[in-house]
């Protein structure tokens, strides 16, 4: 399934100026720090250059200008962000299917609008009123709602499922399992019975957002769900009715966001990380993995623990733990010079 | 996707008398306490009178009697508890497809029972023996195992998968990716190796219950895993073999319950709690967010923490941990006095 | 669906020598401590002997030259554990289905082979080169992609997603809402934003492996995912991409395996723990529920709390948090103490 180039046959594609070994063999991308042999990473300004000499990757793009290790392979270029990007995608795997167009064996409604060159595969399901962007591919099982938008260039593996009304962006990737636009969980009690509260509302996915396996979106109990441009949220996470999250967060798997929290941008939730409802995430905060969030974050600040704290306060805190056992001893030692102290006395 | 009304039409419907602007668009319900503009909402009894002037709500559903200020919209009403079901389910969406029926694209097996008024959508399994109720509708992809019982009313997201076996009450939801009556996890060490215990047990699900998206519910190793009458069950919920819930709980979203736990009935499970096994929850317990629930609860506590205690216990544990710092810093200066006394003395 | 058998006729069946009573009904199985009335146990070897007047068991299978209490129901056997295993066997229930062959409605893509005797039910998806061993069972709504090898004996439930090129060995079961080889979560910043790393790597599931339903096993960014063989997954356990188990560990619900994480063997991983990606959990370790794992576990070492610490340790410091309290009281009180002396010295 791997894909191998020469450092040459990168540049040609890319273009730049080639330093070093054209047949330097290319298997895959990595950043600069974590690269191993085989990989090719970048270098985006000359801030980091002291990480070139260091690196392990096989070849490096780089902007004019920079002094190259003679040992090291590079790739000069005007704009070493946008080439990596273009090489990012050479390696890219194609979709695990060889079978273009509309299956004859997917229930397309009526009024459905479909783009340019669509991958509809089997068993595909795509209910009346909905519209599927050029050159989106849905894979067998998946099923899309009533008056669902989905974008361009947008991949739903197999058994997705996207309920009525979503609006779904532009090269959008939804792994198999997940579910968007379930009913929010809402009741009111009556009479010592749960009353559902109708979930009327809807999710919207932005452009660019990518959305691991078997997580959970729901949809909003009124007004919108939004997952913003860019995000891209991990296996297992929970997004419940009316949460907002800003462009370029990162959630990571397990991750649960209760009802109408606000997550700002380029925020991090590490792993398990749980967060109580109607709270707001400031841009830019990093939350640790298994924290439990209880109250707002702002902006740039790294919580963790249960309920969250400013990480460097929870650290200590726990490290402090560690030395109750001592204290208990001394506080016991103290206690009984002190007596011998006032038995001395007269 | 939303319905608007004018209170005077919710009125007709419902019954009761106007008081205030028959022309207020309503446009969804809430709890008197979360509700806004354009919503509406209900006061039970006289007890809770004092929360009537506060409310943003549009207007209030409220028993006769009760002196309701001037410039709130009421609908008095003999019953307003009845009342509000009825008008919350005004609100409620349609089911998002417009297909009724039974697809000829769903495989049904020999013997399967249908009721009146199913809906059958496009690429449903339901192996031999089952039988489904009244008006029960199951979206694309969903499986039902041999002989499983659905009730009346039901609705079954895309993607749901019902194990065989499985008996379903009446008025039940359950959302997409669910999987009902998967095997109880269970092994007996064998020479190093970990053999199989067969999972010969079903579950039941009861009337009026609810389960969110991508959540799993074990059948028995042997008799039942029960989810009891009303209750209501998040997204991502993990419930083991032979866990028994009571009626009218509420377990939210990546909750993990382990084998043959029982916990009462109105009992609340905050999200991301994890309950060991073989233990009992008392009736109205609550155990709060990430806990991790390692004994017996008893009826109407409060718990958290891990292992959970008394969530006042909790809280105090954990504020004391703040101040373990300051703490060893006073404990040294004491020690150094003690010494200094000691000193001084001859 | 359940099974029930005298002793005799297991003895029949199993071979040994039947002690007690032979018309003694048996209806499941369960290790020799969990044993109720109606179930049959075993007894591998001399050193349990003393369990054995304990249990409530209703038959045990012993081996040779074994002293049995004459009230106990008996089958000596020259391999009690073999034996047990096969007894396990007899009361497995059968495939929910009656439906054997392959399905008209299964789609089979080009150059698919499958072996002697496969179950392929309605509305299954294979995708061109893949294969499918002897006597392996797919349900409704599995699919299987590209270039994928599913081995024999296997079962995949409802539901079940395996993504191109995985590999999969013999008697492997995947339950329902499971996905296999969805892409891994990794990123790398360029410009602010998150550029995708193609995940080019596979899934490898060894034979006698068990995972429960809606978990979620990422494929290798570059290389093996691995899942090593006769270890036992449960219900919504997160594994991404590049981990490595080992053989017979156990993984309980709702547990989180960060990227390239390494698991020996024998481990067993308690319920909704979470490891950080690239470090090794060592052979017959333990990781307790809930437990946040942050560096290396040597071989049978027990670990838990967040960050995880020698259980001992662990247990400790929780415990010693319910003292501060009343040591905050103590120093207070010493302080007094103290004062009052210095104010007696001249």
């Amino acid at each position: 399934m791997s894909v191998q180039k020469t450092l040459q046959q990168i540049c040609d594609i890319v273009g730049g100026t080639l330093l070093g070994d054209p047949d330097c063999p290319i298997v895959s991308v990595a950043s600069i720090d974590e690269a191993e042999k085989g990989q090719i990473s970048f270098l985006a300004n000359r801030k980091y250059a002291r990480l070139l000499p260091q690196t392990r990757a096989s070849a490096v793009i780089v902007p004019p200008e920079l002094e190259v290790p003679a040992e090291i392979n590079a790739l000069v270029h005007e704009n070493p962000s946008m080439a990596f990007v273009k090489v990012t995608a050479l390696f890219s795997p194609p979709l695990s299917t060889a079978r273009n167009g509309i299956s004859e064996k997917a229930c397309i409604g009526e009024s459905v609008r479909l783009g340019k060159d669509v991958g509809i595969e089997d068993y595909v399901v795509i209910a009346e009123g909905a519209s599927i962007g050029d050159r989106t591919h849905l894979f067998p099982f998946v099923y899309v709602g009533k008056d669902t938008q989905i974008g361009s260039d947008c991949v739903l593996y197999p058994n997705v499922t996207v309920r009525e009304g979503t609006i779904i962006g532009d090269r959008v990737i939804i792994h198999s399992g997940t579910v968007i636009g379930a009913d929010g969980f809402g009741y009111i009690p009556v009479d010592g019975r749960h009353v559902k509260i109708p979930q009327t509302g809807i999710v919207c996915i932005e452009d660019d957002v990518e959305i691991g396996a078997n997580a959970t979106i729901d949809r909003a109990r009124f007004g919108r769900t939004v997952i913003g441009r860019g995000t891209k949220i991990d296996n297992l996470v929970m997004v419940a009715h009316n949460v907002k999250v800003g462009e370029n967060s990162i959630i990571i798997a397990q991750v649960g966001i209760s009802g109408s929290t606000e997550i700002g941008r380029d925020v991090i939730l590490a792993g398990q990380a749980g967060l109580v409802g109607h709270i707001k995430i400031g841009d830019g905060a990093r939350v640790t993995a298994q924290a439990g969030v209880t109250k707002n974050v702002p902006p740039g600040a790294i919580v963790g623990g249960t309920p969250a704290r400013p990480l460097d306060q929870e650290r200590k805190a726990v490290a402090a733990t560690y030395r109750i056992p001592q204290l208990l001893r001394e506080v016991e030692e103290l206690r009984q010079k002190v007596r011998a102290l006032e038995e001395r006395l007269p």
